[in-house]
């Protein structure tokens, strides 16, 4: 453990202090929604966009939160004040609370922390590969804290040397366990799964580019492997190129013109 | 919080100092898997089976335990001996671990957690009213803390004053978030879901008492609706008739025989 802070609901606490009761929701039922983002050069980097999908979260799974987005913002310059971590990575997560029968939503628990990260801007070239797997998170559009298929696939995702895995449900492409999916077709048309899937910051970034035209469509596995480029997008990878899914090769096995224009745009706008 | 102890991997303590630091997976992703059995008159009930199933799920989930199966259960007597509570729940849960990545397993984390529980032998007259709902848990053999869509559904499940919820794929019925369901037809034949569910240990017991024949097979919806008699089990629950299913009674809308019959005998040998 580092000399770091953390917060718990509304203290800025050692991170050695920042300990849950085994009551909480999360440890007993799963329950809990968290964000993500990151500072550059001690700046949070989208972070109004963050904050809003934590309370759109927070809302659909019945969770209040006991601070508004402004004193959720004050704790946060708070902890990046006392941090002192340029390059960082910060998650806020809010979870079911103590409750006293193990099911039923209790006031809720909030904790940020923050580590240091750093962008390693070599991994764009050396791109990465994925398997597919048939899945659907049960509720795509809520940045739940659910990860238990996707960490319970990493033994799988190793023995076949691929690095992540792109759920799919009834031939349709969704999404990585942490990341959203493009592909740029043939015909230079860059597209993202519209539904049942996280609206990641990036991926929103990504459409909000005019000169790129993307747009949201539904996608089958046959177009993916057909695609000419295939790229994954988030708040830690900004664009990654997938070069190989299933030990099939995309377009010529090289990152692609359009996923390095994206990047180059993307880590620009970031200032990473 | 009350007098009594908890376990946390290898130590018992006051259950006020059962805390959990927040790097921990199961706060972070939500990755853990619990098992949860009852003590009648100071003592544990199928406790063999409980545990069983229990390395059985951190097998599955690839999580090591730094117990093994006796050392386990004496720290289960040792627990029971400190709380001194001779009508109870004890839960053993085991989580990820302290994650230094927060997506990797770690050494996983176990806690033993024991309450005061009392089975209340009035509501198996009252039965309950259940809604359905299409869902399937992504790893329905394993008994993960995941329970993100029951809790989610549960102001739909009290909106429709119901007590719970049947989940169904593909037509067929699969199982409530904490317990199994039986269906007794027309032809007086007892079954229960084959595929896609936990294999509940009251379940397992059932199916096993010869004079009832039960039989697990596909069930469809229309099968459930119009069964003559419709139960769930759990370890609580023992045997629960389920008296109407969205809006539509099923059988009688009262307790069955066959229902009665289980229950009668089940509590019987669990000497409640």
């Amino acid at each position: 453990m580092s000399n770091l802070f953390s917060v718990i609901n509304h203290s800025i606490v050692s991170e050695k202090e920042a300990l849950v009761h085994v009551s909480d929701l999360s440890i007993q039922r799963g329950y809990g929604i968290f964000d993500y983002f990151r500072t550059v050069n001690g700046k949070p980097v989208f972070l109004d966009a963050h904050i809003e999908r934590f309370y759109n979260s927070a809302k659909s799974m019945h969770l209040n939160t006991s601070v508004n987005s402004q004193e959720l913002k004050d704790l946060i310059y708070k902890l990046i004040s006392a941090n002192n971590l340029p390059y960082s990575g910060i998650r806020i997560t809010l979870t079911g609370g103590y409750s006293t029968d193990g099911y039923t939503i209790a006031s809720p628990n909030l904790f940020i922390t923050q580590s240091a990260f750093n962008f390693n801007k070599n991994n764009f070239a050396n791109g990465i590969k994925l398997i597919s797997y048939e899945y659907a998170r049960e509720l795509p559009l809520i940045k739940t804290i659910n990860y238990l298929q996707a960490i319970y696939l990493q033994p799988l995702i190793k023995s076949k040397n691929a690095d992540d895995v792109i759920y799919y449900s009834n031939n349709e492409i969704l999404e990585c366990p942490r990341a959203n999916i493009f592909i740029v077709t043939q015909e230079n048309e860059l597209l993202t799964p519209a539904n049942g899937v996280l609206k990641g910051i990036t991926r929103n970034t990504i459409l909000s580019f005019n000169e790129f035209g993307g747009k949201e469509a539904a996608i089958t596995l046959e177009q993916l492997y057909n695609a000419k480029e295939v790229f994954i997008t988030s708040t830690t990878k900004n664009v990654l190129p997938v070069l190989a899914i299933n030990d099939q090769l995309i377009g010529t096995g090289q990152p692609g013109i359009i996923s390095s224009r994206i990047y180059e745009k993307l880590i620009q706008l970031k200032e990473v």
